[in-house]
């Protein structure tokens, strides 16, 4: 099982972009996430099988989890689409066409669990449907008990299929629910009293303002941590989430961000103890003309094989004229940042000194 | 010194794109080759001076080469910027306009010079015209009476800079003299005559079939062979190339062609004792389908990281996905099947087995 807390690295096509697995290995990165829907269009579940599983494809021997492909099927599936090819949702599943070349697709809960348990990950999601924002309760409420049942419907799949195929996946249930408190505690009841090995925040980080997500985040989390179980945040993963969600007990969470920002040049750095007053008190971008004779390092604290050897004048140059090398630099850095943030919380949950170290960090409790 | 033969990889911008200097180190490579005109463009060959140098500013502990600038400025400059901005050649140097943003340069043999002193690589290359092909003998001889006045400026500046900066690199002189014997033979008359370092062999691969080629190196090559000095071929580096050219004597030469075959999917690998009767003998597209499941290296005895972790099923799929793993893996790949391909011309060479290996790779002499 995963060390609480983990930060979760994304790499959706079976690769987290620009870095090799021992490269991952190296910074501490002790899983990463994979999205069914991309790998279910390209090369397919079946081809993954048939190679041996995402384990053995990849060559990565740290753990891995994949989605249920509702996320992507609800927001990637549709924006690419346009208005006459909306999905539609009906109780057995949800029809879409892909991204890549408009052909018709169908996700039942039972898909899901076939193509998650063919890519076999160690962590696998059950089928979901990640509720837009804004959403009115009444639809809310409506996706909210499809959900439930989609759920018992993969619960049902998953234990056939790791029957069947000799697997021992784990499953994580999802608390839906939009940002309404008795949807989201009904939510909360629902999922933990089922059989699942993990419990999943979803819906959350879907464009709503961050107090939003804490506030819905915080409806879940209770009941969540009385069960026991292993809780993962989903898509959520900014410096100060790490301090607010791991604080509180979440397991682990996943999140493009530092990755994504990487590859357009922002780079994290620690600012010291002064106040957490800016959006961007963690970041900067590496672009900016400042750097260009810079000899110090991204984060003159971190160990990163890029702060090590590297510095930003270097870097600045790298992304100026767009070098793969200084998207690979960078995003070794970033989540070389995350994890070695997500161990200090570790630590410090662990000797008690875990609100210092916070307020150190954000100036707040 | 290098030792001889070696196979020179471009890093235009001052990074081999997409890898690492360990990378670079654990496939063999010993020296990689800058563009002056890039890098006088982006960063600045100033900024580059106030940051160390090449050596400190890419952390490359091998050696490095520049080249003069001259041939991006007869192909690149003019290329981006239309029938109304041409270059301009005048007996003092070159007019152009920068591809990146249309603004006005000269170059001069002192200026290109002065550049290279700047970037402080190991090896640099005397300012020369690189003649288009086709040219007429006319243009050809007046280009090339003009790049003789412009190689005797340019060593007498390098003389002063290497002094005055206290820096020992060595210069290459250039022949040239398109695709005529005599000027050609003059050419190599005329710059084996002066002080260089090295004699580099330059307006080949210009867009001339592949015999043309060969036979203006051959012009030139007994010459720069009785010098004395290292030979190096400008911008040669097809797998037959090796054998031909490294067989003659030829100390070096650089290529853009296995970096960039590799970013379009095509990888680097040995077919056996067959008769090389295709062009695309040693080369295989990645993405095509027949590929997708197949689950042996890119050459089954390749020692490269790439060829001992991963198989073409992978691969297929990140070049598929345009994933930059995959260009890593793949450039990776190429240049070591480069550099071993070279390492066994070099061992041959040194046993007396040359021939026989020669004619095991290329079925003829």
């Amino acid at each position: 099982m995963l060390l609480q807390p983990t930060f979760v690295p994304v790499g959706t096509q079976a690769t987290v972009k620009s870095l090799s697995p021992e490269e991952l290995t190296q910074i501490g990165v002790e899983i990463f996430f994979c999205n069914t829907y991309h790998l279910y269009l390209r090369p397919g579940d079946k081809f993954i099988k048939k190679l041996g599983g995402l384990h053995q494809f990849t060559r990565w021997q740290g753990q891995l989890i994949t989605d249920s492909g509702g996320f992507q099927v609800f927001s990637l599936a549709k924006e690419h689409n346009g208005a006459g090819n909306l999905v539609k949702i009906t109780e057995d599943g949800v029809e879409f066409r892909s991204h890549l070349d408009g052909s018709l697709h169908f996700f039942t809960p039972e898909k899901s669990l076939q193509i998650q348990h063919n890519l076999a990950a160690d962590y696998i999601i059950a089928f979901d449907e990640c509720t837009p924002y804004p959403a009115t309760k009444k639809y809310a409420k409506k996706a909210l008990d499809r959900t439930h049942r989609w759920a018992i419907r993969s619960l049902a799949e998953h234990k056939k299929l790791n029957q069947k195929l000799n697997q021992n996946l784990k499953l994580y249930g999802v608390i839906q629910g939009s940002y309404y408190q008795d949807l989201r505690q009904e939510s909360a009841n629902f999922i933990c009293s089922q059989d699942f090995d993990g419990i999943a925040i979803g819906g959350v980080s879907v464009g709503e303002p961050k107090d939003k997500m804490r506030q819905a985040v915080s409806y879940a989390l209770p009941t969540a941590l009385k069960s026991g179980k292993p809780i993962h945040l989903l898509g959520v993963g900014e410096i100060d989430d790490l301090f607010d969600f791991f604080g509180q007990g979440v397991t682990s969470m996943d999140c493009t961000l530092p990755t994504r920002m990487a590859r357009g040049g922002q780079f994290l750095h620690r600012t010291g103890n002064s106040t957490y007053d800016q959006r961007n008190k963690f970041k900067s971008q590496i672009m900016n003309s400042k750097y260009k004779l810079d000899q110090t390092p991204l984060d003159p604290d971190c160990h990163c094989p890029a702060c090590q050897k590297y510095d930003k004048a270097y870097l600045h140059h790298l992304f100026k004229t767009q070098e793969l090398l200084g998207y690979r630099l960078m995003t070794l850095h970033n989540l070389s940042f995350m994890i070695n943030t997500t161990t200090q919380i570790r630590n410090s949950l662990k000797d008690g000194t875990f609100s210092k170290l916070k307020y150190n960090w954000l100036g707040r409790n």
